[in-house]
């Protein structure tokens, strides 16, 4: 564990699915050159799929079990919903993988399948990396290891959510709409000045919500139906504002996003310690497909040294995220 | 690595050194229930300490040898330049331990002579944990690793620094002071923007003292020895304050502290990405104390599993860290 060389030939990767965040893990490799893209695998037609990189090699994904000895890690790039379930347990059995699984509520039942799989395969799977979770767990989890006596306090924002943003598409008479949730300064200016505010859902996080009407719909009733919405916005400040549908276009086609991991403790009556972690997004999902990047580097390290099973962010030494090898991490960033 | 469960003894910690760091250790254990102060060693007269808690055991240096069955791990709070160079080596042929060793320049000498003692007494030491080195560290690693097109700056403050602090006192005429490092808000501002600016040591940081002048000292003349002092002050803009002894006492007798880490990067030409690690410190010693004690239960839990030799922060997987479960980590954090 001491010593990371890297070796000569480069670490092939397997994408497995090529929407926003394949393409993201495809930009990424290409910034990390002791790695390379062996290969995309996806269920369009394979023809369709247009790489970024020239010559990068498509294929279907039923190919994908034939090419085991091509491929020494997979990261997956398929929704948590309907396609990590299924795919990353099944392709543990066969492959070292990194997933970005992301229902926090399903977690464990997600890491167990993985496990069962990854230990009958001998192959190294870490479930969930990203930034939330991922990044922002991390800095959960340190933050109270080193602050015991404290509290810890996650804002998201700003930034577009996919999840709202497909529900207020889906309120009849909306013909197109994006979401960003914010976080309330003030509540981020609480808890940064070292106090442990209790924080309501409502102060922690607003809603704006800009949307293009269908014609003839009554922009109140949808407006209504917007921040009424149960879960989604009941308990939160929304704005609703209405566009036109070439405004969405050029205003609204990024993917932005962020937020802060704060925690607020006191190590003595008289001292009060305040950790903060922020992440400023141009792009989403690029930046989680950067993070799934540098960790298939420790999932391919950890599978060499017999370290199989499921794993997360918590169980990775992060000098094995790095190209550098221990002595030259130590001399140069200690 | 996966299970650490809490065993139900306590981790015995023996505190070696007992000045403002020795009794952060002290604090943060407090409040960690799973570990325990088993002793304090001091140099000085064991009858003249003072500890926080009641009935604390408080031993002479030359008995710590014999305690080696009372010990599960050391937290060694001297300092750098002559204690930790001679006692980390020395003390980690029998015992695991922390050391909060902050020579930079001087990491992989100081990281060869405990690894070769602790190998060949089979055990666990870490060097050089804290906030810098130590988090800071960890911070430019993941900055670098999941940004690798982009550029790490890191500023301190504002906060006081011991180290110029006891330059200024040794300028005659002095009689006592202290300087604060302050970071420059128009460099943070540019580098937190998403910008790469080449900043010089004058643009990202500036002095301010306060100084109490002996009777008939020239204060212009001290002035101009403190701002032209080189490496200390000639680099930077600084300013000097002349104070009263007793507003001295008052107002300057914390030692607060703190910075940020920035990473800046790009994942492609549209995406600029920011990744900001900020620590706000009331008390610089009992934050650095309180990483220790964390890393301490690391340490402990490194040995049992076998893992001998000299670590650094980037070796040890933060889930080490937690009193918790992995799978209350998971529940729960991730």
């Amino acid at each position: 564990m001491t010593q990371h060389t890297s070796s000569s030939s480069p670490i092939r990767v397997g994408i497995v699915g090529y929407g926003n965040l394949g393409r993201g893990v495809e930009a990424a490799i290409a910034k990390n050159p002791d790695m390379q893209v062996a290969g995309i695998y996806t269920r369009r037609e394979p023809a369709q799929l247009k790489p970024l990189g020239q010559g990068v090699a498509v294929h279907a994904m039923g190919e994908l079990m034939a090419h085991q000895d091509r491929l020494d890690v997979l990261i997956l790039c398929g929704g948590s919903k309907d396609d990590l379930p299924v795919q990353s347990p099944q392709l543990a059995a066969r492959f070292s993988l990194v997933d970005s699984f992301d229902t926090h509520a399903r977690v464990p039942e997600h890491f167990a399948a993985v496990d069962a799989a990854a230990r009958s395969g001998q192959t190294t799977a870490l479930i969930s990396a990203g930034w939330d979770p991922g990044m922002f767990s991390l800095n959960r989890l340190m933050g109270e290891a080193l602050l015991p006596d404290g509290a810890t306090y996650t804002f998201w924002g700003k930034g577009l959510s996919q999840g709202h943003s497909d529900a207020i598409r889906r309120v009849a008479g909306v013909a197109g709409g994006v979401q960003y949730t914010i976080p309330v300064d003030e509540a981020v200016e609480r808890v940064r000045s070292g106090g442990r505010p209790e924080l309501s859902t409502r102060e922690k996080h607003r809603r704006e919500c800009f949307v293009v009407l269908k014609e003839g719909a009554d922009a109140e009733a949808v407006r209504r139906e917007i921040v009424g919405m149960p879960h989604y916005f009941d308990q939160y400040d929304t704005t609703v504002h209405f566009i036109e549908a070439d405004e969405l276009a050029r205003e609204h086609g990024a993917m932005p996003h962020g937020g802060f991991v704060i925690r607020s403790g006191t190590t003595s009556e008289q001292a009060s310690q305040v950790i903060e972690y922020r992440l400023k997004l141009d792009s989403n999902p690029e930046f989680t497909a950067s993070v799934l990047v540098a960790y298939a580097r420790a999932v391919h390290r950890l599978q060499a040294m017999g370290q199989h099973g499921c794993k997360t962010v918590f169980d990775v030494a992060p000098g094995l995220l790095s190209p550098r090898s221990a002595e030259q991490l130590r001399a140069d960033l200690l």
